[in-house]
């Protein structure tokens, strides 16, 4: 099985993960969680939004968090921003760098950000530029990539279309969402091969949810088309809990574990991030769906 | 991706995923689930163990089941056997098919068998040989093929060994067993390889557990690997509930979607499959593991 060595993984439990929890973790709760975090070796964590309180009431205090973490120099500490507003708003707390999203379908674009595809171009222009005058880089996120629950099936041109105008505004990373845990591996791979070959390798990041079970599934064709850029959510945190069904994002320490087991180096301490997952599953009080997790005995 | 087209699935809920529970299912509850079972396609169901009461209690009305169930001409009706005696019970209810199992692990095996392996294989000749007395075929399950909880890593030659017993004393096909849901994608590849290598293709199943989530990646390392045959256990059922972070086989709905996803064709109807998931699971009363019963709406 031809594999990847070494592998760049991405936390975003800190953002996409509580994102669409209705209850609010405590600021100094999230500052503790994200401190652990820092220490388990991860390059990057997305610490908060930047989208107005009113739409992500849980990610509220942005301002605060970012302010309170302590900072370790071998991470990158990154923020969702929606427009120019929050791309000021980031730049006030010195976020290390910005992140983007928008969707491959038109329907579920128009539902997230309220603008058609082409409308929504303009103002993520607007935030890279902002970032890039002040020497930073910007991630950009396509979210239903592998499926819409709106549209359905993504025609690969639509994705390419998106691709190309997030890279030529000069986005230097995109990371694919399924968004809603449809893909399939077989696809996955016809995918990514068919975007490397338009716009080579080493652009893209996989973004998986492990709605029907097939994240790791979907993860390891990734890993065969060679992608190497993997994001995940500590103890599987995100996804609606209050809509039927609707799960998360794929565990880190899941993933991870996954890797490392087939010899791949992620420079990253599952038992660390292990302690991490149990720190923020008993500020919820309730058991995440993380494999691993169920595992872990701390200590 | 390389993957086969028509795929065997072998049903495992009744017997392995209910074997270890604690509560006992009403003969009529299992009866009643095994005839919707026998209805959605599917084309080997295992039905109960022969195993004395002693050790399974949960599996206990072996004999009522099976004598009450509807049979469908279409479906092979097997029962697990593990020694001459249950042979003989098994024969007399008419089961069609015999199922018997050691494990790859000397450890394993003597606390599941309470034998060693090679004092194992002379008891499982007898079952064979009373077997195929009446013309009835023995599939073989090995145990810990991918890891055990107390010897750990099992060398490939460990398994060679014990399928080159099985297979020489006349059982028709072997189930590998990934018992502790330890084994990983990159070492199923390598695993089936060797043996495929040694023994041919189409003699081996393989039967994952989803302990960390590993299952489907897992089958799709099968599937590339070139194995066409399956084991699932409806619901995710099986595993024990009890200890902590044990969890069941692989869900069969699960497996199943994402393989007809991929174009593969199974002959199953999976919204039939869900409504027999969705039966046992209001007969326990509480959720189990599967990810698709979990989107499913009944009806």
């Amino acid at each position: 099985m031809d594999l990847p060595k070494q592998i760049t993984f991405k936390e975003v439990g800190p953002r996409d993960g509580l994102q669409n929890e209705s209850r609010f973790v405590p600021t100094e709760k999230k500052v503790e969680w994200i401190d652990l975090l820092s220490q388990t070796g991860v390059s990057y964590i997305e610490v908060s939004s930047f989208v107005h309180p009113k739409w992500i009431p849980a990610l509220a205090d942005a301002e605060e968090v970012f302010n309170q973490i302590k900072r370790n120099q071998d991470v990158t500490y990154a923020a969702l921003v929606p427009n120019i507003k929050g791309a000021e708003r980031a730049l006030k707390v010195d976020a290390d760098e910005f992140a983007v999203f928008m969707s491959a379908s038109e329907t579920h674009n128009q539902k997230n950000i309220n603008k058609s595809i082409t409308e929504t171009y303009d103002v993520l222009k607007e935030v890279v530029n902002e970032a890039s005058s002040s020497n930073k880089k910007t991630r950009g996120y396509v979210s239903t990539v592998f499926g819409c629950p709106y549209d359905g099936h993504i025609a690969i041109d639509e994705v390419k279309k998106v691709c190309d105008q997030l890279l030529s505004m000069g986005i230097y990373e995109i990371s694919l969402g399924d968004t809603i845990g449809i893909g399939n591996p077989k696809q996955v791979k016809s995918v990514m091969t068919e975007l490397h070959k338009e716009f080579g390798i080493g652009k893209f990041a996989l973004h998986f949810h492990d709605t029907r079970g097939m994240a790791l599934a979907n993860a390891l064709a990734g890993l065969q088309a060679g992608v190497t850029i993997y994001d995940g959510s500590i103890g599987g945190l995100g996804g609606c809990p209050y809509a039927k069904g609707a799960s998360g994002n794929v565990a880190s320490e899941d993933l991870l574990f996954m890797l490392h087991e087939m010899g791949m180096n992620s420079e990253i301490d599952v038992h660390k991030l292990l302690k991490a997952a149990s720190y923020i599953e008993g500020v919820f009080g309730e058991t995440l769906p993380s494999h691993q997790l169920k595992l872990f005995e701390g200590g």
